[in-house]
């Protein structure tokens, strides 16, 4: 079938997660799917890409028929080679996750998951990330299966701009306790960061990131409200970091 | 001095860089500095976060009297580090740079020089990245000194929101050369990637991410065209990447 979606999917956690089997398994009603992910956990590696390190790329079995390869590099190192060194084509869609932990407000900007799929706008091809309110390296991925279709489903049916991808952070809930998908814009909460000092085994010094999220942001219509409320959130996502309202402010500078 | 400006410096090209040198000079003019920065180049970190190591901070000496600490993480978390472990409280500005390569267009999301500053931005710090369109280790930081300062006068005398940032590019021209300083919009150029595939010591196969820029924008009021012009551009940043116009579009959506 030459005509069939080509579906890349990749994320952060990498080959060895249960999220991204769950991806691949809704993923498969869709099209022909292909995955190219990290070969260790990217978590919290952002928008990063290597250019000081040589890159590997290994098939992998791990998805039984499914083409597969994990990565030695960043989520968003996978989208370029994948595009770049395996496809040959940009592929029809890029689904990415589904995430072990919610990519919800600014942590779109931390999140390996969600800078794959913003990678995936930049390069014009229809971009997901998926990610659960859980943590847990067991997690009930059913509900993002599920929601996650009617998702795609939707999107195929009335595609957006090529330059956005869709940001879509789903509850710890059952899909009976689900009140539905809100579409929503990205809250402004922020990290009040702590760090654990330590003492390693020769007596010096380390830190662990801690911390704890502040959510400062109180407008109804954030995803952070409609995850409280039990709503999967959908925010679409671009690239575009330009402060306009700022920049009519600025044209008062003296320069 | 009780009241004196805080100014905390980073980058990601590592406290040897010479355009943190560069920008530490220049800084201090505006108050008391502080370094905190990568102990080795980390371009292309993007807005990553080292959450699955422990981090270390060790004193250096390369500043002369200038209280500094070069950091085993990332430019994002020099950022944390700096404010939880270190000074304690928000400092009054954070200078990011001089990075030795061009950040504008899209290149904002690669960079951890920017991601520094976005960084500060969610913490509610004015806070600016600085680049010089030269990749060489000895580049001539003169002009980035002189429209750096110029800028970092005009935001102190003209604030502005405290959760935008500003991404300054200057072109590779002495200070004469120069036209002027350009505030304008994020270009959305995008790379056209390449890998170089290449064969290691053992016959195994290894990628070396190539490229070059596509400069597929062609407005006049952007970040690409002004350095072209020969202009520094200073492009308002912010991290709210709600795609805003697609939100109003996806309300038609049947979900």
């Amino acid at each position: 079938m030459e005509n069939e979606r080509l579906i890349l999917v990749t994320n952060d956690d990498s080959v060895n997660a249960k999220g991204i089997h769950a991806l691949v398994e809704m993923a498969q009603q869709f099209g022909r799917v292909v995955v190219v992910a990290p070969d260790k956990p990217q978590s919290g590696m952002g928008h990063a890409i290597t250019i000081n390190h040589p890159l590997r790329l290994f098939p992998s079995d791990l998805f039984g028929q499914i083409e597969a390869y994990a990565c030695s590099g960043t989520p968003v190192d996978c989208v370029k080679l994948a595009i770049s060194e395996l496809l040959h084509r940009k592929p029809d869609y890029i689904l990415s996750g589904i995430n072990h932990g919610e990519n919800s407000s600014t942590n779109v900007l931390y999140s390996g998951t969600m800078s794959a799929a913003i990678e995936g706008a930049m390069e014009g091809i229809p971009s997901l990330g998926f990610s659960l309110a859980d943590f847990a390296p067991n997690a009930d991925f059913e509900a993002c299966q599920y929601f996650g279709a009617q998702i795609l489903t939707q999107l195929i049916a009335h595609p957006i701009s090529s330059s956005v991808c869709l940001n879509v952070n789903v509850p710890k809930l059952k899909i009976s306790e689900i009140q539905g998908i809100e579409v929503c814009k990205q809250a402004h909460a922020y990290w009040a960061d702590r760090f654990e000092r330590r003492t390693d085994q020769f007596g010096r010094e380390y830190f662990w990131l801690s911390g704890e999220f502040a959510d400062v942001d109180q407008r109804p219509d954030t995803d952070l409200q409609a995850l409280k409320n039990g709503f999967v959130s959908v925010v679409p996502t671009h690239f575009d970091l330009t402060a306009y309202e700022t920049l009519q402010q600025m044209k008062n500078w003296k320069i």
